[in-house]
């Protein structure tokens, strides 16, 4: 008899996401001195990344892959060094090696989801570096994906921030997310059938996360007004947009030395020419080689600067993010950080 | 003392576009035999379309336009008919000339809601043909679009899917849509402070209807979600990704010919090397010239064709709506209609 359906689907996941990297495309992925390759799980002790790490465990042996796991201490609550040392030692019941319990300081850039995320993933980094990792697999699912895609939705900021998370991310391609097709009551009832203790996160459920009241109260009432093909839907609108995003970028990126004078200079007519979608990405790698920061540059922003194209009528200089000002002379885009 | 700046938003949305209308691209929108130009309102005698025409009857005589306006009736409710004559004297009531109410009959095609607004707009269009009108304004205000949005959202197909409506469309750009930046608020109170009655249509309240659900369930949820900024962000949404299809959609056009030989097969290896977007795009408008009605035709669809070229394994037909079958023959696809 083979394992529950459940569980047969997560390992399937993991394992496809196994031969990939078994199959390495850069030289830098190769791991030095010829050892097996190392796979870290990053682990928050909660069902999903719970799944992936009893998956990992199950599947990287059998491939010739070292597994090892990873959970990180964001310090935020009362106790929580205690719970990442027994989530540790739950990994180590699954023989993963190394394993360890990364210690972060969250900052408070970006609010307080951003600044745990980041000091998250600056963790990870560092571990994968210290341990050759080959990859890090990430525990987000399906109904993560479509959570992501209405946080984007809602930054109103087009096709790229409706893209999701990517399948592979991070340098060279490190983080994998094998869930991302698979929902999380796949991930819940696999742990469920296995007798694998889960820990939910609080935070999870706090509806002072803006993640949290998306989960919790945007999703349940949109799949009763749209029907309960809606987390599949925006989990498509992911996959979709990122490609049409990236294709977007690609054009903007090639077309870009071409509308530019000898001087560097950029040329409001032959910006003019371009369609509207591709001028906008032209501007707004100009404005981020100009020193604006990308994170701080809104859809609003690339706007005003198109009217300098599309609207002029002698209007002075626009204001960016991470003082850059840009400014139409003569028939020409000047930008300048002050 | 000017107007309440309520009825002094409509005006000017309404002044914008008829300037526009009186700035003819296009041969055909000159009036035959030098007569004023017509513009026609298209009013359910909701908030909406009553300041609409509103503001029409106010702006138009200033500009040397005329005004007409219509009211459909949709035979769908019991004493339907009583109500667009009451609308259509309302019109008259305004001094819009010519003012018609138009019977039709909804078909089943496509659902309720599809059916209603195909026989809508049939007669629209047959109205303005009828009278020689340059423009038919419509009432769909930013709220519209925003529930636009999230129903495209939810079919789950992309970009296109996510543009929502365009302020200019139909044959010749014919239809207009100049409250799409205004808010419903705006409309209601500019009806309220200038006394016109307005008609709440109850489907607009009824859960049956999808977009009824949207309105009254879905956005009330988001917005306590993620902010009071939703309905915003979802029309710029609706613009952003309006513009990202149509230069994605404008890419497959051009390259279109470029993946096919001789024979006009669609070429396996030039498809490959396409952008996934593009190639997508590419094979929808080879599905569609090969017979497969673009309404049908859903992105699962053009995944599973897709494959033929990116999972090669010797997979037999791909059927697609309109009994078009799509096989690889020799390193060349061939969609063929049975």
């Amino acid at each position: 008899m083979g394992p529950h359906p459940a569980v047969a689907a997560i390992r399937l996941a993991v394992r496809r996401v196994l031969h990939d990297v078994l199959t390495p495309t850069t030289p830098e992925s190769v791991p030095p001195g010829g050892r097996e390759p190392l796979v870290l799980v990053a682990c928050s002790g909660g069902a999903d990344s719970m799944a992936l790490a009893s998956a990992l465990a199950f599947e990287a042996p059998r491939l010739g892959i070292r597994a090892g796991g990873v959970t990180v201490d964001h310090g935020l609550q009362h106790g929580s060094d205690l719970r990442a040392a027994e989530v540790a030692s739950r990994l180590a019941a699954f023989d993963l090696d190394p394993v360890e319990a990364l210690t972060v300081t969250v900052g408070r850039d970006g609010g307080p989801e951003a600044a745990a995320r980041d000091a998250r993933y600056a963790a990870l980094d560092a571990a994968a570096e210290r341990h050759g990792a080959a990859a890090v697999l990430l525990g987000h699912t399906r109904d993560d994906q479509a959570e992501t895609v209405l946080l984007g939705l809602a930054r109103g900021s087009g096709t790229r921030s409706l893209a999701g998370m990517a399948v592979t991310s991070g340098i060279g391609g490190r983080y994998r997310r094998p869930f991302l097709g698979l929902d999380r009551q796949t991930a819940r009832k696999a742990c469920m059938v296995q007798s694998l203790p889960v820990w939910d996160d609080p935070h999870n459920a706090d509806p002072a996360y803006t993640r949290s009241r998306v989960r919790h109260e945007a999703l349940p009432v949109l799949e009763k007004a749209l029907g309960k093909g809606v987390i599949e839907a925006l989990a498509r609108t992911a996959q979709l947009s990122r490609d049409d995003a990236d294709a977007l970028d690609d054009w903007a990126a090639t077309v870009e030395p071409s509308v530019r004078d000898d001087s560097g200079a950029l040329e409001a007519a032959k910006l003019y020419a371009l369609p509207p979608a591709v001028r906008r990405r032209v501007l707004r790698r100009a404005a981020i080689s100009a020193g604006s920061p990308a994170g701080s540059l809104f859809a609003r922003h690339i706007e005003e600067v198109d009217r300098l194209i599309t609207g002029w009528r002698g209007q002075g200089a626009i204001n960016l993010p991470g003082r850059v000002a840009v400014r139409r002379q003569g028939g020409r885009l000047v930008l300048r950080q002050g």
